[in-house]
């Protein structure tokens, strides 16, 4: 029988949202506003948009009218009573009232600013200008509005059943994925795919398959929305943002060497246990590390991301070790284009000499490499980025030269100031 | 949105019938039916359900009320005024009122006949007696309830979620198979999966992917509903029944050698072209060749059964042959245990040298093989036979020993009489 109330909902739709939520986004983003709002809200950011993957040319597959419209609905979007109930009632990392009631009353009024679009050699230009506080907040639904859109340009050619055959077949692939990764001893991952999915549909769908294979091993979802309907972790702590704009802000060249360690003093005030992760990979891990002031090495643990995962791994354990730390206490999140060939190598590398947690992204949520011609429906490396801080522009050295960004003279002063020589390029997969 | 009636609708259904018209069956029933409603309606025929595969014990997996409930659901059907005129108006095989009005008016009013059951050593003894024209219509839904209520009993152990993973890697499946089929030059490819199907609603499925993905190089469905429902043509010609019934009703060695070939006599007067197909391996393929009168290789094509393919394909042709036949106006049909790998090779064989047809069955519409714990969901081999006709026993031979039938002295009797000697065994896989 046909569900008419449902049809006639549906159809009435002007556009299908894709981003029908504030929640539907990162919760490392809400743990990073709060930060930002005790401290340096009326910062002036700008974020942008930079798609990695040349050979896609989003402008010319996604209709700027259709793009302008999914931007426009963010903006009529507000937190709903629900949603900030969650939040204020909901233990994260096994804390209550992880926000404050400041920060909520806040978030309860907080509608997405404006952005500025334009379409430059078939690539869009997307740029999110104000107060850090509220354009650090575009970062995820920007990049997952752009990467559903590109999903459905290439779907709306496909017939029902063509579709019906194109899930199934990633069905099957996730389920093969799961079923191979439910081998690995003490096994603890979570989902981070919420920039980079397929669309919000599928995402839901990779959190209750991760949630039904793999049981308690699953530790959560980056994502607050789902997070939320489906009752499991939200997970996630902080970004390169905060380093690059602290980094930016600084005066000279001490003050800039000094940045990102102000960031974690930062960090600590506000969060503590498995939220004291350490990102040291903005200015290169290995500085980082070796001038890291010794109650770094308290923290919880290491998020090794650009970095090569079995090099990473070992410089952390090493790190660890000559500050006098047990590493078999500490806790190593791997998060770079992890898929489950990676997962398992690393995991035979590093399990049983530390704590190891995997955030799976874009081969979690949009592994469809193969399943449209042309590979129209693989995934692309696309970020959004801080790109200035009260005028003044942002850099990010990396330990991939591949994601370096910044002037090229600002990228020659920081490479200097933190003594990065010579780095190895590796290829972005996604 | 729920939709109320929808549920409300299903939950007052006292079982969940499994067939639920009398038009789920093949169409080769209602073709033969009519050549038996024409001559030997009366016959006493008994068949019989004969599980092969020994490691499957149904009566262990299968409740025996649940068996009788589709049973008796069965006894209750009858042809739809809808199914009547579609029989009636429906062009088959290219001809308009294949079924005669006297026919037709005998299948409105058809009901199934009683059936017998009981439990012995673990596996149910279920058969059908009475007048042929009416417990020949038992074969397909026999099968057809038997192998979906084997696959119930699985799935009722399973989660919602389970569920969709199991029914997306089948499809996952069944699409990369026809993805492979598509390359075959000149494919031209029926499903024949009805009996041995998991389920109605999955074979519904299999047929609209084969739609789908091999376009007009799907011929079409043996089973009449969805051929029906689905718009595609009804696919089928004849079955061992009537050599077998013909020949226990032989009343000397004489009348025995002879009643093969007599089956092909009344076929003829009922049916012409792509109908007329041999069957010739019932009591040995090269025998029944030699012996075959003139007429006989005037006939359309061949279907290749128990025998091996590729020993079958070169006997047909050398077969032609020396009857002044040209091959490749001929039509060969393979239908027994196929899968991608052996159309493939078939095809790589004999392609070019004669037309060629294939009729897919269990690995199209049951290949669940490893997608449930102990091989649950394999398919198993079980077929519904003639045993005895008029009180006489019938036999089959078959080109595959492990096929054979019948009380021993018979089979020798058989084999003296249609000089079959030793024949290589080969395993029945489904």
């Amino acid at each position: 029988m046909v569900d008419i109330a449902t049809r006639v909902y549906n159809h009435t739709w002007k556009i299908d949202p894709i981003v029908r939520s504030v929640l539907d986004t990162d919760f490392y983003k809400l743990l990073m506003a709060q930060t930002i709002f005790r401290r340096m809200r009326d910062v002036q950011v700008t974020f942008g948009i930079r798609n990695r993957t040349k050979e896609v040319r989003l402008a010319e597959m996604i209709d700027e009218g259709e793009l302008r419209e999914q931007l426009d609905h963010m903006r009529s979007l507000r937190l709903t009573p629900g949603e900030s109930t969650w939040l204020r009632g909901n233990t994260f990392y096994g804390k209550r009232q992880m926000f404050s009631p400041e920060f909520m009353d806040w978030l309860e009024e907080f509608r997405f600013p404006e952005y500025l679009l334009e379409k430059r050699d078939g690539e869009y230009v997307l740029t999110f200008h104000g107060p850090w506080i509220e354009t650090t907040m575009w970062e995820i639904p920007a990049l997952s509005i752009l990467n559903e859109l590109r999903s459905r340009s290439v779907l709306k050619d496909m017939g029902k059943f063509e579709l019906q055959v194109l899930y199934a077949r990633a069905m099957a692939r996730v389920w093969e994925k799961i079923t191979s990764l439910r081998e690995l001893p003490d096994l603890s991952i979570s989902d981070f795919g919420t920039r980079r999915r397929h669309g919000f549909l599928w995402q839901d769908w990779c959190v209750q398959a991760m949630s039904e294979g793999l049981g308690s091993h699953f530790l959560g979802t980056s994502n607050c929305l789902i997070a939320m309907r489906r009752e499991v972790e939200a997970a996630g702590t902080n970004a390169h943002e905060l380093p690059m704009v602290y980094a930016a802000l600084a005066n000279d060249d001490e003050e800039l060497l000094k940045a990102p360690y102000k960031v974690l003093e930062h960090w600590q005030q506000d969060y503590e246990g498995n939220l004291r992760v350490i990102l040291p990979d903005t200015y290169g891990t290995t500085h980082f590390l070796e001038h890291a002031p010794e109650w770094v090495a308290n923290w919880t643990g290491i998020r090794i991301d650009s970095k090569d995962p079995f090099v990473g791994g070992e410089e952390a354990i090493a790190w660890w070790k000559s500050r006098g730390q047990n590493p078999k206490e500490k806790l190593a999140i791997f998060s770079d284009g992890l898929d489950v060939d990676t997962i398992r190598a690393i995991h035979k590398k590093f399990h049983g000499r530390m704590r190891i947690g995997y955030g799976w992204g874009t081969l979690l949520t949009n592994d469809f490499r193969g399943f449209a011609p042309e590979g129209k429906l693989d995934p692309i490396s696309i970020v959004c980025k801080v790109i200035s801080a009260d005028d003044r522009p942002t850099v990010k050295l990396s330990d991939n030269p591949t994601k370096a960004m910044g002037p090229r003279a600002e990228i020659e002063r920081y490479q200097r100031v933190f003594e990065v020589g010579k780095q190895v390029a590796k290829p972005v997969i996604v």
